[in-house]
């Protein structure tokens, strides 16, 4: 039996596009081969949607789903965010842990994005956050939704890796109590990265705070930080993007750790 | 006297947001306060068009315009491609340079992206390659038009600090003539940028070579670059951005080349 776009099941996936309804049921969408198969290894796909050409073509990640449910190309296309899903898309159980949980493994490396509301930025600190070795990622106060559809994508996966976790703004104390030093990015920072890589400081176990690139960091985080840190500008930009700050920043990290 | 969106010159203007209007005039549009502020500081202002309000808040940058246009809200919005222009839309003699003439300033770290099409990514580079202090940007290969709007906002005005150069995917020889050594960035690089930054080869003048995230690097640059580079991956992620891995290589290199 083939699913249409209007067979309830599809209507009830085709929901999880909005937030209210990812919140209300705990679960999101992962589309294309590739986050498919990592949402399969990390054992949290409730039902596989895919069109009969895909389940052929991918016959592997049809083969480990609970449930493969096939779908004519309208209902994909429906269910997909992205012109090219390559027929397919995956209900998901949502992954996020407490904070307590992600801490008590005691990562030596912790991303934290505060207030960031650009699903692209934060996925792309997902995905370089997991490149550079962290082991949690941590959404801080009023962010974008881990699980929006363009966050997802822009994690490339790292969202089934990582511990993500969902919290208030006060995040400090339990990440200091978790032997992380913390450190806040400021485009007017008194220390700069390089000095610190040099003093090895950044070898020490260490969370580091990103905040949108139209506010920065709210206040209380930049004054609960054990530093305020600026990447060192060379040439004539007055600062980095986002994603290019957090990569620096995460990198020099990852070096400074090995 | 205000023009509207059927006046000739805005007419003629708003068709340089199409790239057969911009290599035909050899002009482009610039948005917004900042990038119109750098614009001016750069010479490149043919024509100012700005609504009233806008000249108001603006004086400064009016004041510093060969020809200042006053244009109603929707000729504004017709000129702009984002919805909050702030009132100002520049019309911009183009500024890049040939190769010859970029390399001839002995430029210590250089960035190439080659045949990248998406004009958010290669705006991004530009911005992060100014940010650390390269001299020149080089767009090699059938890759985005630099004057591309999106380009041109995602750059944040490096556009007009760095040397852009548009040239063709044989640039290796040139670059090496200038006595930079040639890394070519690819997640299968014999080398790896922590190794490179230890053994001190980052403190050498340097061009960094970038392919796109769908196709990497064209085989003939890799072949004829000095060195495959990779990023070291520390955690489960498969890649980093082109963003990200452009901002990890070129502040490696200006972190060694201080």
């Amino acid at each position: 039996m083939t699913f249409t776009s209007r067979t309830p099941r599809v209507v009830a996936a085709r929901k999880l596009q909005r937030r209210r309804d990812r919140d209300q049921s705990g679960r999101f969408l992962a589309e294309g081969p590739q986050a498919v198969r990592e949402a399969l290894a990390s054992g949290v796909v409730v039902e596989l949607f895919a069109t009969a050409d895909a389940v052929e073509r991918h016959g592997e990640l049809a083969a480990h789903s609970p449930v493969v449910s096939t779908v004519d190309e309208e209902a994909l296309a429906g269910l997909a965010e992205t012109v090219q899903p390559q027929g397919l898309v995956a209900v998901c159980e949502q992954v996020d842990v407490p904070l307590k949980e992600a801490l008590a493994k005691r990562p030596r490396l912790v991303a934290v994005v505060a207030e960031i509301r650009d699903p692209g930025n934060a996925g792309t600190v997902m995905r370089t956050a997991d490149a550079a070795g962290a082991g949690a990622v941590i959404f801080a106060g009023d962010a974008v939704d881990p699980y929006n559809g363009k966050c997802v994508r822009a994690s490339a996966g790292s969202l089934f890796h990582v511990d993500v976790v969902r919290t208030g703004l006060d995040v400090v104390t339990a990440l200091r109590e978790a032997r992380l030093q913390v450190l806040a990015t400021s485009g007017y920072g008194a220390d700069d990265l390089d000095t610190l890589a040099d003093d090895g400081v950044l070898a020490r176990p260490t969370a580091w705070l990103f905040g949108s690139e139209a506010h920065g960091l709210p206040e209380d985080l930049l004054d609960a930080a054990d530093r305020r840190v600026r990447v060192p500008i060379y040439g004539g930009a007055e600062s980095l993007n986002l994603a290019a700050a957090a990569a620096v920043c995460l990198y020099a990290s990852a070096r400074a750790q090995r």
